[in-house]
Parts: C-alpha cells; structure tokens; sequence
C-alpha cells in the first residue's frame, strides 16, 4: 500500500462496517470517509436512533459486540427490563449503554445540531480517525410495501423479523434531501484514490445512500475507480435479509444480481472466490476473493485486495 | 384504625416516601392520595426527570433502593460509563432502569399527555395502590439564589453538592400554574379523614406545592385535621440540606421552625419523642413520637400514630 491518497466508502450497517475496520485500519488515519446509510433512522420512545451509524461507531471504536456484529460489547439490559414494568414497548431492544448514543444524539438533534455534526462530535469523543457521514442530514426513510401494506422499515425489520415479503421499497423524503456538502466534497476530492461501495445489502442500505438527489452523479464524475463488494455469497447472504429481498423484487440473488443494481456506477468488482465462474460473465470488470470476514485479519485482508485492485484499475482509467 | 376515608399526604422525595409507604400499608387499598412535589424537575440531556415522583413511585411499588433511598435497587450504570465515552456530562447520574422512567416519561409528555396522567399510567403498570398526583401539570420549579448567583435547583444540590449557602429561594412558574384538579378534588372530598405533611424539607418540597394558586386556600378550606410531620430531629434532618437552609434563610432549624412555615394550616403537629420538651411551646397543638423511619415497621407505626393522632383531632373539631 505504497499509494497515498483518500478512499470514500459507502456502508450500511454489520457487513459494511466490517469492511469498513478493515479499510481504516489499511489506510493512514484520516485518508477514510464512510457514507453512512440513514435509511433505517427512526424514532423510538422519541430517541433518534441511527442503526448503521451506530454500527459503524461501535465497530470503528472497538467497542462493537463481537458476537452480534451490531450494538456494544458487554452490554446490560437494565432498561428493557424496567421498561417492560413500566408497559413499554419491548419490540426494539435498546442496551443500557446503547442508550447513551440515542439519549445524546437525540438531545443535540433538539438543540439543532445537525446529524452529521452530531455524528462527528461522537467519532471525535470516541477517537475515531475515521469520517462517518451520513448521506444527508436531511431525513430519508425507507418504507417497506408488503400484503399488510407500507410499514416502515424498523417495523418490518425488526417488528415482523424481516418475515412479510416485500412488494416495494420507498424512500420517503429522499425528493427533498440534500446530499451532505462534505461527501459531494470527498467525492471530488483530487486526491480520491478509491469509492468502495461495501457488501451491504443494496436496496435498503446502499440504495437510500444513492437516492439521495445528486449522489449518483457526484459517483459518476468521481475520477477515481467505483469499486462495489458483493454482499452475496453462493446467492446467499452472509446475514441479513437481503436474498430474500431481492428475489421478491424481481431480482436475482446472486453477485450479478447486485452488480446490475450499480452497473452505471462501477469500475470494478469484487465477488466471492466461491462466485469465481461468474467473473467472466459480469457486465463490469470483477475479481474473485475470499470476501467472508470472520475475523479482524479477514477484514485487513479483503481491505487490502480491494484498494490494490482499485489501484490497479486506476492504471487503466488514466 | 376501624376509621374509614381518605387521606392526603403531601410529600417531597425520601423522607416523604417513607411516610406515605406507611400511611399506603395501614389504609385500605385506593384510599391514599399522595400529592408530589414537582419543584426539583428538570430536564437533563432533553429528558424529563422529576426526582420526587421517582422517589414515590419507586418507594410505593417495593423497587426503591433499600440503601440510599432514591433511585432503584440493583441499579446498573452502562449508561453513564458509555455517556462519559461520548463526552456527556457526569453530574447527574441516570441509573439504566430508572432511564426507562425518563424516556417514557419525556415521550409521552411529547405526545401532550400530561405529567398527572403519564404519573397514573406508571403507577397502573407497577400496580400501585396509592394515587401520586403531581401538585400541578404545569412546570413550577425551584430556583437557589446563591453567591454565585440564581441557580437551578439541581444545579445547586447536585451540581454544588448542596454546599453553597442559600440566600433566597424562588418558585419560577408558580404563579401561573394551576393546581391538579384532582388535588383540589381530594382536598374537599366528604370522606376526607386527614392531610398529612409529610417530614419533607419544608422549603423546597412542600413550598413548591403551597405556592401554586389555590393550594393553600384548599388546604385552610378543608374540614380534615391538616397534620405534618417535623422532618427534624433534634434540630437536624435525617438526610438532605434542610436545616443548613433554614438556618440560612434565616428561619430556626427545629421542630418549632418548621412548624412556623405551615402555623396557618396546622391542626396538628407530629414530633420526634427527641423533641419532647418542645410540645406544649408550640402554637400549635403536638404529639411527641418516634418519626425515625429506620425499618418498615418503622413506617408503619408512625403512619399509624399520625392516622390516630388525626383521629384524636377530628372529635375535637366537630
């Protein structure tokens, strides 16, 4: 990794957030911005929680639950408990200490300060070297059609388990959003030497990225290589509902399946070694490897054959 | 206690809810209304916390810490620690299960539901017997006039530890809030059999009740014996800043003193047997009894000298 310059990533939640590590932890402190999906943020008990946001602190923290992938390791439950006396709602668990990332975003939101600013201030308390932004501090909030009508997507996914088929998908404010100065900002930046759009699932966590009105063209004029990893693994996710997903809209489960949804945007591809056999048969440039990331090695590893390979396509986009 | 009716208590936090957990065991189920303080609320990192209605809530449904007297018993503390990661402030330090009473507390306040009504709807989940009116639904808080200027209340007894000298105290609110209707219902009802005092701090935790319009006239007004109960014993407070305040205040730290600040109201009086000499120098007709409140029995006994001692008036003021 004798290059220099900066990688902007484009992350939902756990697999994301794995690649994400990793590329921070191949990359000189400051040279990573992650886009951050807020397609999940809801209001929960009238806290502002940020799912993917969240997921990437922990993880880039280090403070990420090992076991789960998402919320604080060594976690207490305290407040569900006592939540539960009160009549609360018990559908969304919300840990004791997850509670003080909710409690304090939510209290600097009411002061008017923006998301992104909000977020920055945490990486900042929490000495992370990383940028997370997220994709606008404006609301954009995904919607999920099923037989038992819209819901939103906390409801779906996490109040019926991801279990109703989806129908639709919708962003709602996403017409009305405006794209964070600061990614617009490190898409141009000159010294960009890479977009990694992470294995996240791309309807519902790269896709309320790439709604956001002119997140899709800052991709398109970037001059540096758009390099997207599959999610999908032998047609299946590693977790997550995101197979499932796309097959019920009319797509193919399988890493082509994914790279048709960012086909205009890519340069270049990375799918799983057990995928192999399809590199020849994508419609965009692609590479195999081992992308499943059980361990922190996995992630540095995968991190380190995608900026090579981002760097080996720069060579041919000069 | 063949006696039928019910009963008014007047209460702050700790030592008022001790007094009210005894009167709550020796009066049939339902017939108890104990009317809080809300002077100490606040709002901490934009949530909702009134310490006094915790303290009641927590006493009366058997969850409060045996040890301390506030907050719940076998708290945890994730949240703080992980606060203190993200930069939060450590003053004031919000237990994990007493967080879901904020949460819920703020979110439905949120949603325009007010505080009586949110207090009624824990209570019926916790399943206690006894109705917690807050004095009024509109904000009455406690201001400390101190060297350093006006304070807020729990900035001055958290935030200062109690320690500065007290120079004035102001009620901010007060003057335009309304009593709890139900109060003044409670207040005139026919079967009215006594008001208690509760040994509270008589300056920040029954003023901030006497203050809003209509209270002591409803109070005078009542055909009940109005009994309280010194919170001081030997001229000191079993716990809390009473007697450094009303010495600073210029009043006198004893029984007496306190009786003075209620001399209006009074039918009755209950001592502390250490302040025996006391009872025929009062204005005010007084018991001398044990009002330490160690043991639950210890409650119990006292809240059955002062249901008594009340019986005992009532035949006097037929």
């Amino acid at each position: 990794m004798a290059a220099t310059g900066t990688v902007v990533a484009l992350s939902g939640g756990i697999g994301g957030a794995k690649l994400a590590l990793g590329l921070s932890r191949k990359l000189p402190p400051g040279c990573l911005t992650v886009v951050a999906n807020v397609g999940d943020d809801f209001s929960h008990l009238g806290l502002h929680v940020s799912p993917d946001i969240d997921t990437l602190v922990y993880t880039l923290a280090g403070l990420a639950d090992p076991q789960q992938g998402w919320g604080r390791a060594g976690e207490t439950w305290s407040f569900m408990s006592a939540l539960a006396g009160l009549g609360g709602p018990a559908w969304f668990r919300l840990g004791d200490g997850d509670l003080a990332m909710h409690v304090m975003r939510t209290h600097r939101l009411a002061q008017g300060v923006p998301l992104s600013q909000v977020t920055a201030e945490m990486c900042a308390s929490l000495r992370i070297a990383t940028r997370i932004l997220p994709a606008s501090d404006d609301p954009v909030r995904t919607r999920v059609k099923t037989d038992q009508g819209w819901l939103d997507f906390q409801d779906w996914f996490v109040g019926h388990r991801a279990a109703l088929t989806v129908r639709e998908l919708a962003f709602a404010g996403a017409e009305q959003a405006r794209p964070l100065p600061a990614v617009l900002e490190a898409l141009a930046a000159p010294d960009l030497r890479a977009v990694v759009i992470c294995p996240s699932n791309p309807l519902i966590s790269i896709e309320p990225i790439l709604v956001v009105p002119g997140m899709r063209e800052a991709l398109a004029a970037c001059r540096a290589p758009v390099v997207a990893v599959s999610p999908l693994i032998g047609g299946r996710a590693v977790k997550g509902p995101t197979a499932a997903m796309m097959t019920d809209l009319g797509g193919v489960a399988t890493a082509a399946g994914v790279a048709a949804r960012y086909r205009d945007l890519l340069d270049g591809y990375v799918i799983d070694e057990a995928d192999r056999a399809m590199v020849n048969e994508l419609d965009v440039p692609a590479i195999a490897t081992r992308t499943l990331m059980l361990t922190l090695a996995d992630r540095e590893r995968l991190a380190e054959a995608v900026l090579a390979y981002a760097g080996r396509l720069r060579e041919t986009m000069r």
